[in-house]
């Protein structure tokens, strides 16, 4: 079975799976009523996606595969010039963005943990950028390599935006058993980056001039960052971060700031010691918003379409734990109201969450049968 | 049997009823482990209470009385000169608050839901003030009626709180089947007021020099307010308001504002239909914080003790139909996180929420066997 996709105005010819799409009841909350149309459910560990201007998605997969998914649930094989990843433990082929002049670069950019390039064993987030065409990814150079290399497979981070101004912010983790590192600025642990598409540091990064520090540095004092998104008002970025049991935290993450990690937190240990006895320590910036216990938020959006017009400004929060969508009614940046969106009506781990061209919000689920989830309105 | 109570520096004697004191097993919670302990279950309906100099406690209950509370557990025969109240659906006698300068002056406050003094059917809000003295209530002066009286035994509002300049704030309801009259300035339907203690009206109120609008009026567009307390650290006010199914509400009533009952709600009727299908209204205010569905939040307070240090600055809201104390953890005004103390640990409706000069938190239950509870650190 072959089908022909345009991208960026190019026509492709791809081997396609079996088109699989499902409607489901109507789901009602407290402002809408809504479906879930499960695409595909043919997608194996999606970790993310973006839209292309051609209103297709790319998808990443986390084994190291990245596919074209259209909107009627064709999926491409896998294209062409994807990086090698080191599929263990979290890591993978991890998030994709495209850049904010596709529709003229055609520049894709894919995170996901690389193995060192002179055979040590560990491996670290990298980011890739490359040019989409008809036949795959050509042009792939690595802009970012997180250091140092690190044998434990966890917390990678990995989502990708860019700011209004044009800049790549990266999202990191602590790698779990490094978590101090989390407060030094020598290391990419735990922090989140900011550099320009071509890989090169923005002059104005807060630790520039900072003798000792890691001159990509954003912000630091993080655990495990799997969520971004740049307020639609603001433009400030705001990120979704993993705590241990307890602990999830939506930061708005300012310049050279330290979000405290592993020093101040709500959370405990998997097994319930302490991981630190203060919440609040001098020099630390608290969460704009935070879950005890955890949900295990990964990725999450500013609602700015038509097609929900009474969720219109919520950040709307995927959830993997909770297989669920936490809707937070926001009130210029102030949180008023938590809603659970979609508790049980989904029954995976929702691993990422966009907003369509069409208004409509799309959810993966973290599986082997992954599945790619439309919302719409209920007719 | 009869027990000597000290109130500002006077003896009183009168009869009590038993002691009653149970000790429950710990509660963890996310930040301390405490005990709930029931210091008495023989109060009728309590409704609300107030901590004298001494120690001990002036507690209401519904039908009528207004009684001494020790923390032993003693409670004493019904104190003399309280007013007379239509103890009829939500209507009795309400809440009771002593002076900023009770020290000096012993004054007390009290609502309650008022007989026409004109004979007429309705009723409606009113506050006495009066001289505590060993023999009971004397002097007692009735500083605020709502007007109009009016038939309905429904939302009366009344909790009673001081500004930190001395002004005395009354919250109020809009009487259930007169919602709409929360959108106009002639009745104290649907508002907050602000006083002086005399029952004299404060030259800056909003509306002092607004034709047609009563100059007691603090803000308006409010369901039912049953909760208040004063922001610690910026004086201001905050009140808890019922909604109908969902949109239970935290606010800030700022001067002349308008808080949107019934043109603008987050809730819908008991039966699911629609009040309004607007959350938003251009000159409303939105809520600080919402519930959906209802918790029934009746009073609240900022907890400033040093029992509960992880707590310190935290607003505690209780509910009557969540049988729970809601702790919404604050940075600065700003809530980050909502947490559920207590439930199904309580077992009744919260009526009311205090603060001890000792730093433990006391909750009245609205029952026949209404209990005062203290809430204490584990040992």
């Amino acid at each position: 079975m072959t089908l022909q996709r345009t991208v960026t105005g190019m026509i492709i010819g791809l081997a396609l799976t079996t088109v699989t799409a499902a409607n489901a009841d109507p789901i009602v909350t407290e402002r809408h009523t809504v479906t879930l149309n499960t695409i595909t459910q043919e997608l194996n560990k999606p970790w993310g996606m973006a839209f292309l201007p051609s209103g297709d998605l790319l998808v990443t997969e986390k084994a190291g595969t990245l596919r074209l998914v259209s909107l009627t649930g064709s999926i491409s094989e896998p294209l062409a010039g994807v990086p090698a990843v080191v599929d263990s433990g979290q890591g993978g082929l991890l998030d994709v963005a495209i850049d904010p002049d596709f529709a003229t670069n055609s520049w894709v950019y894919l995170s996901y943990s690389e193995a060192d390039p002179n055979g040590g064993k560990g491996s670290s987030t990298a980011v890739m950028r490359a040019k989409l065409t008809p036949t795959g990814l050509t042009d792939g150079t690595v802009i970012f390599r997180a250091a140092p290399k690190y044998e434990r497979a966890a917390h990678f981070g990995s989502r990708l935006v860019f700011s209004p101004e044009g800049h790549l912010f990266i999202t990191l983790g602590d790698r779990f058993s490094a978590k101090d590192d989390a407060q030094t600025l020598d290391t990419h642990h735990g922090k989140v980056v900011r550099i320009m598409p071509d890989g090169s540091i923005p002059a104005d990064n807060p630790f520039v001039t900072t003798v000792g520090a890691l001159a990509e540095i954003w912000s630091y004092g993080h655990r495990n960052v799997q969520g971004a998104a740049i307020h639609p008002a603001t433009g400030e970025l705001w990120t979704a971060e993993h705590g241990p049991k307890g602990g999830d935290e939506i930061n708005i993450p300012a310049a050279g700031k330290n979000y405290g990690w592993p020093i101040a937190t709500y959370g405990v240990n998997y097994d319930d010691t302490i991981i630190s006895p203060l919440t609040h320590v001098d020099g630390t910036e608290q969460p704009h918003y935070y879950w005890v216990p955890s949900i295990a938020i990964s990725n999450m959006i500013f609602y700015t379409g038509d097609q929900f017009p009474a969720w219109h400004g919520d950040l709307l929060v995927a959830a993997l734990k909770g297989s669920h969508v936490a809707r937070l009614d926001l009130e210029g940046e102030r949180v008023m109201h938590e809603e659970i969106l979609f508790a049980g009506g989904i029954g995976q781990r929702v691993r990422d969450i966009e907003q369509g061209p069409d208004g409509y919000i799309y959810l993966l689920t973290d599986d082997r049968s992954g599945r790619l989830i439309q919302i719409k309105p209920a007719e």
